[in-house]
């Protein structure tokens, strides 16, 4: 059974590779790079350097692929605002080649990830289920809920490929790049930690989410083509312990041994609370729920990842800046 | 005051820019005339041809438009299933472009069209009003949701332009193109009246529209960016002459004085019954829906703009057809 992995060397994707490898898949990924690090491959998978929006029918039509996991996007939500053309191009344009590559050579499973952006404004105070309404309201979250309905239109159109759609949020763990400025709250603190510098936060800090380690989300996606229950499902997917950002700020410091300094930044237009129910997921995956690794040892196996790594190189914006009208000051120096 | 209209030369876009010229406004217009004809464009409006994913700052910085009206679009909804990158980029990233750059030369309204289709399969059997829902269904209606949140969000984050959507449906007139086969079920039979040749049905012909004469909708999108009325808001536009396209066959043959045979073509996948309410702009803009003309009168002016004119060569798809799966054997031999 063979796998096409899109965003292979990102965060989400080297985890979901593992999972998949050891689950028996042979494993092809692809990736620019633009984000992820070709050391994140696992051994055993193929990776070719590759843009979701070029010409794919080579290697698609040479894997001849049984699944295709779509995990490559630009996800830097708040930045999206300021990049609205590359945004919409990368994420949805990239997921619209991929799908059609992935159907032009038979794959008879398609998993995407969305976000829990795609809800954007919440209608309501309890925690988002799939059955929510969804306002998007930035360009990245417009472009993960058209993606989720170009992948519907497009299996009840021409009969296929089934889908599943997971709509993680917050995710973090190993693998995880903290040294892009415009994304991964945990991730830039974590660096900030190890750098000894002051940690950005946006507004008063009283802005929350809920924290997922990465392995609950990698799990659901690897095992979700051969889980019945997710055939053409859309899923929320990640932890429950919901906290604010000046939570999070001392659960970094505590977790990477410093005392933390806050550099309070002007508040962005961003949703304010963000949570999402889980009950579906937990139904439908009920093993990688009950194994879950829980926060604090999420956090702690984070922080050793961060410990022995080199911090690398500020990762850029993969395309140039198109609005910086109400650019936060903190990104103009990037 | 200065307005840029893009889509100038197309169908709508040649009525609302001698509608807005009535209204005093200099007008500056663009078109890639991938659909439309440089002979649609009125006296006194200055022509550019452009396409609205190219860089546009070098015309908007010079025009400096007050208003921005942008009907450019590549509308052929059925089709864009078999296009859906084109469609995307075109549609979406399109849109993108042309509020970006309005944005950044100081625009203070944008005027977009966008479509009965982004409601796609509706959940109500009443008429659609503005309240209802959306689950666009195929890729042109899930752009044009997109684009309407895009607008909205963007107003939201950036403090402007404000905005005017509107969503017309099945809108006729003179200065249609009768020559896209892909497109405008009224134009394709009143063309094939002329020629002699049957009309082509997909399905059993039940399905239904209701038609929209093109003074109205013109009327409406011309006056939206003086009427308080219409501020940030989204209108359904267009007539309430609800028929089926069987019903449609007898009343274009009546007016085209011609009996009429049908090339009943096998089902495809569409919306069955799509009618809007259209209470909100009746409310906004009484005095157009006062003086609007009726449908059979509309049907006869269709006929003498039909009657007098050369038809024009088929109207290609501007873009390679990308999944030539399940096109329908009618669209195959254009």
């Amino acid at each position: 059974m063979r796998a096409i992995i899109t965003g292979i060397a990102g965060f989400i994707g080297s985890h979901v590779a593992t999972e998949m490898l050891q689950l028996g898949w042979d494993v092809t990924g692809i990736d620019d790079l633009s984000g992820g690090f070709a050391a994140n491959v696992p051994e055993g998978a193929r990776f070719v350097q590759r843009d979701c929006c070029s010409d794919l029918d080579d290697l698609f039509g040479e894997v001849k692929p049984d699944v295709v996991v779509h995990l490559a996007a630009y996800a830097a939500e708040g930045l999206s605002h300021h990049v609205p053309n590359f945004n919409y191009m990368n994420n949805l344009v990239g997921t619209s080649n991929v799908l059609s590559a992935a159907s032009r050579f038979g794959a008879r499973h398609f998993v995407f990830t969305s976000s829990i952006a795609a809800y954007g404004h919440p209608s309501t105070d309890s925690p988002l289920t799939e059955a929510t309404a969804c306002h998007p309201c930035d360009p990245y979250g417009i472009a993960k809920l058209a993606c989720e309905q170009h992948i519907a239109a497009f299996r009840d159109y021409y009969g296929g490929p089934d889908f599943t759609i997971f709509r993680p949020h917050n995710v973090f763990g190993p693998q995880q790049n903290i040294s892009d400025p415009y994304r991964n709250v945990m991730g830039i603190f974590f660096r900030c930690a190890k750098q000894g510098l002051p940690f950005p936060v946006f507004g008063d800090g009283s802005q929350s989410r809920s924290f997922s380690y990465v392995d609950v989300v990698a799990k659901c996606i690897a095992q979700s083509p051969g889980n019945a229950a997710a055939k053409n499902q859309v899923f929320n997917v990640g932890g429950d312990r919901a906290m604010s950002i000046n939570e999070l700020v001392d659960a970094v410091a505590k977790a990477a041994g410093v005392t933390a300094t806050i550099d309070y930044l002007p508040a962005r237009k961003e949703v304010l609370h963000a949570h999402a129910d889980h009950a579906k997921a937990r139904a439908a995956f009920p093993d990688v729920y009950r194994d879950a690794i829980d926060f604090e040892v999420g956090l702690k196996k984070m922080a050793a990842f961060v410990q022995q790594m080199d911090v690398p190189a500020p990762t850029p914006c993969p395309a140039p800046i198109e609005i910086v009208q109400q650019l936060p000051p903190s990104w103009k120096n990037v």
